[in-house]
């Protein structure tokens, strides 16, 4: 039983720091790394994969939105030929910064307002997916179960991994409960667990209001706005190793 | 008889359009194509990798400093691991294009004030040098005759190529005559050829004082800022063919 | 009979030249300069407005989303107090180089898809006119006929100015028609000069399919993305005056 | 005895937190407003303006070289025309929102590389000064003491408010020692104190080296890069009322 956990890292700018990247880098197996465009930068880039490496834990590339003032999560809208430009190339500048250091990029997970909006979006679903599969059509899309990007990862024949999300309810639909809505995001690193254990007991997702909706997931993504994240994640490692999980890096579950 | 014509290509940015490349590419065998950093963007890259493919064109990274306000021409001051990472970031972005269009960069060419300061500073050159080898041991640098920059591509073990400029006249010590001084740029297309063939049949440059410095050269630059470079291009390209020389690509010159 | 022209200016960027300013000075009489977000730099606006000054050009902010590389073409979405604080930032920033040489911002009009936005949707409009009255309750917005931002800064008590476009149809409904529908642009110079004129004899616009739809204004907009703008706006101008009008800045507009 | 305290604030960006201005400002007494170039952004720049006016702080633009990324730390080598511009620019910028507030910008500090390098050249300290009596003859530029930059001040004949550092020492010729050598900075929050009372004491700065040199100062800059700014900020604070000085905002000390 091989189960991967996530996180979003690299997240700091220049003389901006930004979460406890070395103690979740203990933790989790694959790291989402912003590429500049709503944090990150080149240095940061840089030393997130050289302590990525010696603990094992997979590169992925976390593209977003250029807004880095509103850090990646305000909606925009850009033609598809300029958002699939701008995804290789924020996977492409990872990349660069990983080959370098001995080590390749070995999926892909959208940031902020462009994964939400992919998600829902069929058509931005597709335009992500193709650039990946463009760039390299053994790149692990990394995407929410039940959303279109899965699909879309699907349809282009990428190998796509599914996630959950430990510190995050669903509606009765499979989506996120909206951060605006009450209930949202479970604060308390003892909900998070029991929503993770829940989630691999059921064999899917369980929404706010107790729905159960099947389905495969691959991985769990630790990483929450809240200061304990770092904590939770390793509460929620801890949790699924109690039950028998191995927790591995994405280039090693079977898609 | 090969030789290598390059110029400066992609420096439009979004609404900005910069530059004559459709008629630069029919002329020209190797393109430095913008980064992003000084200039380009992601669409503009793609779209300049995508019209370079069919010509035959080389793709080659033009890694400048980040600041697309001053066009990269203002001299600035980083240290060396975080210049390093920004130049593999760049290179990385553009190569991450390029083999999404199923070719790849093959050499790299640092811009404005990044290479004149690499060519004048042995450290800087060597942090130029250093992550191109990091990148790939085999991606060629183009650095002009007689430079710090072309000694630390050599140190690197780089295949380094060696280049001329076709309108810009040199000082005795073999350094390009900085522009603010009379007789820096050479504004008539005849002016340029006339130059450019006294260097070929030198075997080396020749100063503006008429000092004669031998040195091997693999590629003439025919990039420039005035409004006829694509025509003073072609004139130059027709001088050399006159005289027996085919125009290549990098990657078919004998380094 | 007064009457204003406006033109977009100042949209130049570092090393990238846009538009054609100079011309344009000699023919409107009031200036909507970029102030950095979508275009312009600190350099090009203090260019512009010393350009102004001479022509007796009156000085506008045309504050934008914080979007270079889309040209402040692209719809994101912020929330009201950010963008309230971006668009006062805009405006200071102009008129502290206003001040500097002696003059003063006098009028605001949005930019691109913020001014798209704003003349839609009506909170998004109170936003933009409460940021104009927080800095100076006597700046003129000028805003497009019949339209929610037009409402708004009624509803905020400051001068409006109104506007229509030489060389854009207009809905049943009174809005443009959008640049992807047939017929949205006119691209004759004549053709905008009839445009215009038939919008004075109507007194309001005339829709695409005839509809007479009242309405004051006291400005055309005489920019236009196509080559021959400044060209169109001395015809449009030539039009004017001979029918009598006497073009003039906008502070010089009773409103 | 009147005296007035200084920090750096308003430095978070987007969603990058930066130092603790709550504290700061029931400590000090004038605020150096970072303005979007180095760190910053319009709506920080609101917040900070609205938490400084209910505590009587006085608001300065802390105006930047454009480097976000290195935090406005990178020497970098502008023309005068494009500095001078960016100043305005920015300190514009501040106070179109200090306007919006119901208050005003009332000095200017220069920020980083830009503050070290006008300190020590004169012509770059002269754009500076230029700029800000441009701006507004009235405006107060803080200034270290024996600088070139308070020397261009009074040559402009601007009020020009001194200041010593509460955590760095001084060498010999009365510039501060370089953070690359030892002793620069103070880390310890008594030694703050000490070395500020000392100064007090003496009507001057003592060198590392026990040097006297004799200078009015009018201001004490608390704020440091250390976790414990707030803390020393408020113990200098009670060191000076304790031997009896009060602590004013920078207008209203007498230049």
């Amino acid at each position: 039983m091989k189960i991967n956990l996530n996180a979003d890292l690299g997240e700091s700018f220049g003389a901006y720091q930004m979460g406890n990247d070395p103690l979740l880098l203990k933790t989790v197996k694959s790291a989402n790394v912003a590429c500049g465009f709503h944090g990150g930068d080149a240095w940061v880039m840089t030393q997130t994969v050289e302590m990525a490496l010696p603990e094992k834990v997979s590169i992925g590339a976390h593209p977003a939105f250029p807004d880095l003032q509103g850090f990646g999560r305000r909606p925009m809208h850009l033609s598809a030929l300029e958002l699939k430009a701008m995804i290789l190339y924020q996977v492409g500048a990872l990349d660069g910064i990983a080959r370098a250091a001995g080590t390749r990029v070995s999926h892909v997970k959208p940031h902020g307002a462009l994964n939400n909006m992919a998600c829902e979006n069929a058509s931005l679903a597709t335009v992500v997916a193709e650039a990946i599969r463009e760039y390299d059509r053994g790149m692990i899309l990394l995407a929410p179960v039940l959303s279109e990007l899965a699909k879309a990862g699907t349809v282009a024949d990428l190998p796509v991994a599914l996630e959950v999300f430990s510190d995050r309810t669903y509606t009765d639909a499979g989506q996120l409960v909206p951060r605006s809505q009450p209930g949202a995001v479970l604060h308390d690193s003892e909900a998070c667990v029991d929503h993770v254990l829940r989630m691999f007991e059921q064999g899917g997702i369980v929404s706010i209001n107790g729905k159960y909706l099947p389905t495969p997931f691959h991985s769990v993504c630790v990483h929450g706005d809240n200061v304990h994240a770092a904590e939770t994640a390793e509460k929620v490692r801890q949790g699924l190793e109690a039950v028998g999980y191995t927790i591995v890096a994405l280039p090693e579950i079977d898609l």
